[in-house]
């Protein structure tokens, strides 16, 4: 079992990775008020693990209230946040109830919010099930549902009190949402771990053969990323840098996810393609060269990506992204790459510019 | 104009008290991030102070955003919340934008909770404009809206940047939301300022007649003990005293709002009910003695509050209170006082004491 931990004074948190943690209800016993959880889960992931995590948390004494939802992003809405809320005030859960989130990034972030504001906030943790979740948004404590005008712009920072990465569970995910966290994996690559990137060239077949020691230091090193970047700016307020360089390619990606109604491309295929369009804008920018864009490129399809986007048209594009939440007093920033592995926030870049990029890394 | 400083380290704010504050934007444009404010307020209170409030900003330059939602704890609910997301939506708000709340309790509730929760979290102001909310709920942070089956079921802590209370607005309010804000004046002196109490009884004609110098003396002091207890117990997480001892009467009074339907009591007609309860309660406990008793219902009853509850029957009460936030793994944690100005939080009053309290201070 691998160990990190997110350094957030009194919020801070262990991120366990490694394989058969689903059943290890002794780990998360020690971080309970009381002993009871509700666990949050769908109709995906809950008729595989559900059973075996409950009855290793009753053998300890743990009472689980489970809570299924639908499975998928077109859910996370207000109408499941809701039936959470239903179910939490049914049992007569209280404060000293931890809410438990197993699954993917829809779940943890729909449980992370439910706990963030059920009697004004209970304690939470985070066992993710996908790669997407396990790299990216079970760690930093973004929670949220979606509004029909925009992806997450509703919820809350609400840091978990453990997060248990089961790399087990990956052998039962499919191949379009291995390769959707892939997208995130290689992120980390681009923005700030240029060693990284490198290894993950050298080890893309082995990670797409799902070789677990190869999936463990992947979502190790991802992690680790994640929690310097998070620990030094919890709440994104960073005018410079900050959590901010998290969002490569998610300002063109998320225009995908809203432009074509939710769940239509995985979030990780529609950030592939949103990277593109901001590799290219810094290739157009003087900052990446030819030869760096085509090397994305190449990975990015090696872990089964697209580097098209949808064909919403630019003008579609720039309105979408202008409800993005890094639009600040009016003015779009966006995340680009300054060179391979250094990313920058940059709000100024020449309007055309940004349509060509859009243009030419989308379908068409 | 009188100041008082909420000391939250990093959330510090200061609570500002005088009459002709509404006009006086200057106070409102240091704590601005961007000159652009969302105002949140009731077709009630708008129809008397929004123009004036807006006209001021607008001279100083800041561009406001009325949002203006039915007036009422009815509508203290998701469907009211949403009508605040969707304006923020369509008017492009970003994280620069400072959410104001401008009216009482249940708008300062939903804009807080609209502000921690829109884009996971964006500035916000109180303007309190009923007694109620310039001594009590525009101070301390706690934000949110009711669900079917509680009150402020879900919500969140997030603490303004700076709150103004004008005692001018307390000229146009109803005699019985005067006296609904009386309950948790009083309140105060019983918890933890007996000099306080002594003070109220002196003055209460004087604050019935809305004697401008005496409301701000009460409201000054009612903040300033708010105030206090917030700094020691921000979240509310003291095992003993602290944020809970603020509840006074509260988890019986939430019981007659719950019952009946919002909107039926006031909140603190339910809450001086509930005080009768929870005095009674000490009372049968040895605390307090019958003449404690009937000096808390004397002084209730000179504000214009009932001392009697809705006959609910006890079963009723007692089921409604088991879903109250202070409910701790199972057991009911009730405010009391141990003496006169000294409250205490007690979960081991028995059944049959806390059925015969209920029985003593309700109408039937």
């Amino acid at each position: 079992m691998r160990r990190l931990n997110l350094a957030l004074g009194e919020r801070s948190y262990p991120i366990l990775i490694g394989g058969g943690l689903l059943t290890r209800a002794d780990l998360i016993l020690p971080y309970l008020r009381a002993p009871r959880v509700a666990l949050v889960s769908n109709e995906t992931v809950a008729p595989l693990y559900l059973k075996g995590h409950v009855e290793a948390l009753e053998k300890v004494g743990i009472g689980a209230t489970p809570i299924i939802l639908p499975d998928g992003e077109a859910y996370k809405n207000w109408e499941s946040l809701n039936l959470i809320y239903d179910s939490l005030l049914a049992e007569r859960c209280d404060r000293s109830t931890t809410i438990v989130a197993l699954g993917g990034g829809v779940i943890g972030d729909l449980a992370g919010f439910a706990a963030a504001t059920y009697q004004r906030g209970v304690p939470f943790i985070q066992i993710p099930t996908t790669l997407l979740s396990q790299v990216d948004s079970s760690v930093g404590g973004k929670t949220g549902i979606n509004h029909p005008r925009g992806k997450n712009m509703i919820g809350a920072f609400w840091q978990p009190k453990l997060v248990l990465a089961d790399t087990d569970t990956l052998k039962t995910l499919p191949d379009r949402e291995l390769s959707s966290g892939m997208a995130e994996v290689i992120k980390y690559g681009l923005i700030r771990d240029l060693p990284f990137l490198d290894w993950l060239e050298a080890n893309m077949e082995s990670l797409m053969a799902r070789d677990g020691a190869a999936l463990a230091y992947a979502i190790e090193r991802s992690c680790a990323n994640k929690a310097e970047v998070v620990a030094a700016d919890e709440y994104e307020t960073a005018s410079e840098g900050g959590r901010a360089l998290l969002n490569l390619g998610h300002t063109f990606g998320h225009a995908i996810e809203t432009g074509l109604g939710y769940g239509q491309w995985l979030h990780g295929e529609a950030v592939a393609a949103g990277t593109m369009m901001a590799v290219d804008l810094s290739r157009r920018l003087g900052w990446l060269t030819a030869a760096d864009r085509n090397r994305v490129s190449a990975l990015l399809q090696r872990a089964g990506l697209p580097v098209k986007g949808a064909d919403l048209g630019a003008a579609r594009y720039l309105d979408l992204m202008s409800h993005d939440k890094k639009v600040v007093a009016g003015s779009l920033r966006l995340i680009l790459l300054k060179s391979m592995g250094n990313a920058v926030t940059y709000a100024d870049a020449p309007r055309e510019e940004i349509i060509a990029a859009i243009e030419s890394s989308s379908r068409g």
